[in-house]
């Protein structure tokens, strides 16, 4: 992955940058140490790894609006983090960047249970926003597979769904407002707890925007009843063109389970290996779950199996008790490590029509096939979220080359087929340079054009989202 | 209402535009004829009249690029309309400016149930979108009272609800893809049948942009499954205080109604003398409405009449029977026209946090006294988008500007109790001067920026959503 050289002109106002900050945030508040810095040096696409010139932690917006006014008058670039858990290196930093951990910032600031919302720090972790709202029947709906570490930030950066997603939708469904930091140090309040407002609506380009916009430090949330309970099925197939049609019959036929999922044979079978879930050796498993009072999860449990029989399935097996689920989602969620016992992988995010998924999972096995990688499914089948797992051996060189390429080659794959290049972990530094499969140049410079109205010395969170090349005029 | 003078450079070029123009539309796509022209003169807001320029009727995304080009090259400012049914001036012409109407344009392009997608041309009007996949048991959430005349172009301009969004969110929320034509004719596609796509989000953006940023052609909207049933129940109350603690506590118990409507007393009176819909004479009127199977519909309303029970209701009705359902909701469903039967209204569309409900209907009762006007109220209680309807004499002088100050003063109070300017109608130039009430400077200039972005030289549906003064500078 190619990166900008640093600026050594920033390198040398190292001292006096950190002085500056230390000011402001207190001894504590900044790291320059190198092996402290160790810790800074990546997020989850560990493949990558650069330490920033140092890292700041601050503690409140009013010290985020410090930062941000030192580095501004500094001209030194800023790349913002909340739990670091990117999986397309939307945190990386660059050598010449202040590097901006927010995870310090984790307080609910207000629950409002009769206008169904919660403001919290965006620091604050996913699954703590549910912690924070549970004891009184509530929970936040997005829900990625990272939600113990993952920051709110972060999901606001990416727009991060989850297996929840096919019923309550993304971030951008669940986000009311935001306070963020510009890159000059303002502090701007855009949304809030009521239903739209008038005027351009900033809060959806905000959503998703990949650090390039602003600091996001504060988020109201919409927060929604908990379902009384939830049971899934578990389906196997004996092709994937099957289970393909099964998923459309269920929805066509109006059923709107929260997860349908979605495994090939090499994921089922290193699942199986790690965890013993007792799932069935076929070609495609689903695993498909529904929400509400127990006669609700019968009637739609009920709808959906009489759906599946119809397609000669090798297994139906509807969860009698919590162990059951439990069980029955053990493998899928535990599917990614499974694989990553058996060799390093890449983890792609492609989106796809539902309806094309059996030509899209044949094409991927022939492209890998062609250059000598296996590659595994998982897929969100009810929204056409892909995660092709590329396997390969970090030790061995050119692999992660040659799987670079052939992850590229599969997500042009997914817009060639009416699709997009990523459905919920973003662009970050991994898609970067492929936005032009799924962009024209007047797309991308419309965009940059918006980035340019508010940073627009291009400071925030550099090197991410547009093609270096076309990029390359407006980076200092 | 102060429009900025027409250009008299503009209006001269008037014989060689019209001859453009028919040349890509032909004799029946252009109306210059003052008489004919009346019918786009205004829009819902009918207090404003303007006729346009000339006024096109394009039948193809082709044809509104090649008059967006023409107008573009003439430098003659573009005021796109749906259906005109905006109750805001959304689609007010100015003299010097082409009328660019979209009606003709009103095809289905793509239906497809698997991937829960119709693809239309946006002039179709909201209710025939459902027209056309209910027979599959699917319909289009988004319901706005004007749902049997309205554009989808216009609902995505203003990011419209309806009663039904408290359960399924507004436009944007349904809304998965654009074409649009930009200011000098190009044609952009913007979103698509996918999840969330990489880069900056335009497509939230451009979803109620008030025809500032281009003119959507055509859209992929979500489709959902037609619910088995529906049923609502009839609550009234003697005071605004209890009626509104009723509607927290059903809120805060988790169950979400698809529409919890509230009246006041005055339109209570005016919808019984206007179709005798049998409501109780009191305060405050709820209708909650549930969806679901038939067990779902009466666990829900089982819950809700119990909390409703603790309040000391003055009446609890549960429809019993399709013509009782269709009876208790005809007197919400006529109110307005029922409440123009008593006098000529200016309809009002904040948003407040649903707990400050009585307290703001009581500001609003005695600032309405204050200047001797009456003013009913209209109310989604669920999500806290108030519709204050002030009753003047259209033919008493001095009636309308009193109305229009009142009306102001009532935004700028829900404003100040943490609510916003408009929940579905749109700024317009209806609520243009008061933008400053919810917005800085520094707000307004970073929306004007990003219109710049989309339409640089501001011909798009000129002097609307900005404050006329602060737009000055960039308004040619």
């Amino acid at each position: 992955m190619e990166m900008p050289a640093p600026d050594a002109a920033i390198l040398a106002k190292k001292p006096r940058l950190v002085a500056a900050l230390r000011a402001v945030l207190g001894p504590g508040g900044v790291i320059e140490d190198g092996v402290e810095l160790r810790a800074y040096e990546c997020d989850g696409l560990a493949a990558y790894r650069c330490p920033p010139l140092c890292a700041v932690l601050p503690r409140s917006t009013a010290e985020v609006a410090a930062v941000m006014r030192i580095c501004h008058s500094e001209g030194v670039p800023v790349v913002p983090r909340g739990s670091g858990t990117s999986l397309s290196g939307g945190a990386l930093p660059t050598a010449d960047a202040v590097l901006l951990g927010i995870a310090r910032m984790n307080r609910v600031l207000e629950t409002d249970y009769q206008n169904r919302f919660i403001r919290v720090e965006a620091g604050r972790t996913n699954l703590s926003v549910t912690g924070a709202v549970e004891s009184q029947g509530f929970f936040y709906a997005p829900d990625p597979s990272s939600q113990l570490a993952c920051a709110i930030a972060g999901n606001i950066a990416m727009n991060s769904g989850g297996a929840h997603c096919l019923k309550y939708g993304v971030t951008t469904n669940n986000l009311l407002g935001v306070t963020m930091v510009m890159a000059d140090g303002e502090v701007v309040e855009i949304g809030g707890a009521h239903l739209d407002a008038g005027g351009l609506d900033l809060l959806g380009l905000v959503c998703g925007s990949e650090g390039q916009l602003g600091v996001v430090t504060e988020a109201t949330l919409r927060i929604l009843a908990t379902p009384e309970g939830a049971r899934p099925v578990l389906i196997g197939y004996d092709s994937a063109e099957v289970a393909g049609a099964c998923v459309s019959d269920i929805i066509k036929s109006g059923i709107l389970p929260v997860a349908i999922e979605y495994m090939d044979r090499l994921v089922i079978q290193a699942a199986e290996a790690h965890v013993h879930a007792d799932y069935p050796d076929c070609e495609a498993l689903l695993i498909i779950e529904v929400e509400g009072s127990e006669a609700e999860i019968a009637d739609q449990l009920g709808r959906i199996i009489e759906i599946a029989r119809r397609h000669d399935p090798v297994e139906i097996r509807e969860s009698g008790s919590p162990a059951e689920s439990e069980k029955i989602w053990q493998g899928r969620k535990t599917a990614f490590g499974a694989m990553g016992q058996i060799n390093d992988y890449m983890c792609l995010d492609g989106t796809i029509p539902v309806n094309r998924l059996p030509e899209v999972l044949k094409r991927i096995g022939e492209m890998g096939d062609a250059v000598g990688l296996q590659v595994g499914n998982v897929f969100h089948a009810g929204d056409g979220n892909m995660h092709p797992l590329i396997l390969y051996d970090a030790n061995r060189p050119g692999d992660l080359e040659k799987t670079e390429a052939l992850g590229a080659d599969i997500l042009r794959l997914c817009v060639e087929v009416g699709g997009c290049l990523t459905g919920e972990h973003g662009v970050g530094v991994e898609k970067r340079e492929i936005m032009t499969a799924q962009y024209g140049a007047d797309d991308l410079e419309i965009q940059m054009q918006v980035k340019d109205v508010f940073d627009p010395d291009w400071v925030l969170n550099p090197a991410k989202v547009f093609p270096l090349d076309v990029s390359a005029g407006r980076r200092g």
